[in-house]
């Protein structure tokens, strides 16, 4: 590593460690259904839909915050991995776990006063109260939906037999439903999977 | 596509169409060698160095503004590729006419104002004019550097044989040395390379 002052060193150590979330890999896949999605690129996804979609947020909301909030949410991945969102609530609660204690190895390596920004930007995330962090979260659901099924839901049934609209509306209602916008639009990329035979009802 | 209200269903149409920035591959491989970095997994570390570095920035740089730049500064590539740092200039000319027409086809899916806007964000980074495009640009001209030499620059002596931290000092200098830490960085990460033999002085 080069000689630096302490601090832009400690910076470059944890912008070279990030580097390490684009071999994250993802259960979605691209839309062209050529591989599976790594979790830098969904973020950059993210951050971009939050840029597109901000007038589905209600009046007020902070949307740089939003953006910052996507940028780092899924760093803790480098950690502890990607986990499908219909695993069992054991799996979640060892995945949260996993990511607390990634978060705090990871942020560490950061100086302060940043390294408390950065770990209070991903426990806002996680918390799930301020409308920034629901909105984020939201999106979070959104994507996935829209890569898979918007598309046609290229190779989806192969990958995923199991799962239904019933399903996936219950497990994506509650991120979604108190963004009408966000909602209508998932409900619209269900509807249409299931009418073209790529999602069973 | 599923049927939504036109505005809506013209944003899910722009964002489907930008999953495919993931599929553009670049020069620069990823910190551990692996493979070679895509556009968008790129666009999104700028986006985290622009979060991270912000300290770098002059007082009063619009942080959020640089975020956005970054976000999009690779769009054009869907339609357009990308290009080697070192392409002769009629390869640049060239490349800034092939992206010229990539913006306005990809930025025309969006529904008005958000296209003036959106066209707006990438014309700013292209003219360098303003403080927050010239930073962009800098992390921009930064961030292949640190991927490929601050950590040994693993594979890149085969990858780019005719390189020499003399050129790369003088492709580089212009967009970083207003931004003195950048700069210094930059140069660390240089001299890193050189003394590790694994850049040609």
């Amino acid at each position: 590593m080069p000689r630096l002052d302490p601090r832009l060193g400690a910076q470059l150590d944890f912008l070279l460690t990030c580097d390490r979330l684009k071999a994250v890999q993802r259960t979605t896949w691209l839309h062209d259904g050529t591989r599976p999605e790594n979790s830098a690129e969904h973020s950059w996804h993210l951050a971009l839909m939050a840029l597109t979609l901000m007038d589905c947020a209600p009046a007020g909301t902070n949307g740089a915050r939003v953006v910052e909030l996507l940028l780092i949410h899924d760093l803790v991945e480098i950690g502890a991995g990607d986990l499908h969102f219909d695993a069992s609530a054991e799996a979640h609660a060892q995945q949260a776990q996993a990511e607390a204690a990634a978060a705090k190895q990871l942020f560490g390596l950061l100086p302060e006063p940043q390294r408390t920004a950065f770990l209070e930007l991903h426990a806002e995330f996680e918390a799930a109260q301020t409308t920034e962090a629901r909105f984020a979260r939201a999106l979070d659901a959104l994507q996935p939906m829209l890569l898979t099924w918007a598309g046609g839901g290229l190779g989806c049934a192969e990958r995923e037999p199991q799962l239904t609209a019933t399903r996936l509306r219950a497990l994506k209602e509650p991120r979604l439903r108190d963004f009408p916008a966000l909602w209508t639009l998932a409900q619209a990329v269900m509807d249409t999977a299931v009418e073209a035979g790529t999602l069973p009802a």
